[in-house]
């Protein structure tokens, strides 16, 4: 995967968490993705196809997913339910949309969103697909952003 | 969801295990998908997307998972490694990529696979889709399809 398909991801985020939880998402540094390192206990996931098939992976934890919801459903959410669990799957299509309207050229259209629960779960991409990886901080705790993006040579099945 | 859209994905699955795994999958009653009973530890997920949204989730127990990829593989497995998650990713591009083909109106096109791992995980919908569960059992142990399908009214995005 290349880096400059990462970044219309990295400002979907930024923009998403600005405009829509009312607070801002400090980026870190961009690695390889590795499911080892994804230690929060929600994973909001994503399809992507079109001239391209890809996935995006927002892992979350509780504390961010209750702020998101919160901020959503425009009421305090302490505890995570399947609102809060939706909200997720929200913010993801959100994300994924943005992105969407960036990278044109691939004429993607995006799945419904799934979103995964349980501590110590593991999201793993294909092996061959290097997904890249960007974590964010925010005022509410931290997220992961992970993103597999395999553009296709073959044109758009019709 | 209409029951009729998650037919091409039972035959698909059925089709899979027969010639890909050289096992029968017996197919069991169809119910709404339930995140709570879907109990086995491996998730293999992949998304649709065209003149519909959708995403198929393969939940299998590890005894299906060790079968299924060392049929792929052609040599013995005996444990869950990474090999293993990239065959049971690969079995549910072949279940989404047969199930597509009998689906073509929708103009279908698939994402990357992610397989998911950890006891206790769950994978859930959006709460508005309904998606649609069916279980089916192998020689090599149970697994179950799920799928959720959104046909959109809206024209495809070009």
């Amino acid at each position: 995967m290349q880096v400059e398909h990462i970044n219309p991801f990295i400002t979907a985020v930024s923009n998403t968490f600005s405009m829509m939880v009312q607070t801002t998402a400090d980026r870190g540094q961009l690695t390889l993705g590795d499911p080892q390192h994804r230690t929060h206990p929600i994973s909001a996931i994503i399809g992507l196809s079109g001239r391209a098939s890809g996935t995006v992976v927002i892992n979350l934890s509780e504390s961010v997913a209750l702020a998101a919801a919160s901020a959503l459903l425009m009421e305090e959410v302490s505890e995570v339910n399947g609102d809060v669990l939706d909200a997720v799957g929200e913010l993801v299509n959100m994300i994924a949309g943005q992105a969407k309207a960036e990278l044109a050229e691939y004429e993607l259209a995006i799945s419904l969103p799934n979103v995964v629960t349980g501590e110590g779960h593991e999201v793993r991409f294909p092996s061959g697909t290097a997904p890249l990886c960007v974590p964010f901080n925010t005022e509410h705790g931290p997220l992961r952003l992970e993103v597999g993006f395999e553009p296709s040579a073959a044109p758009v099945a019709v």
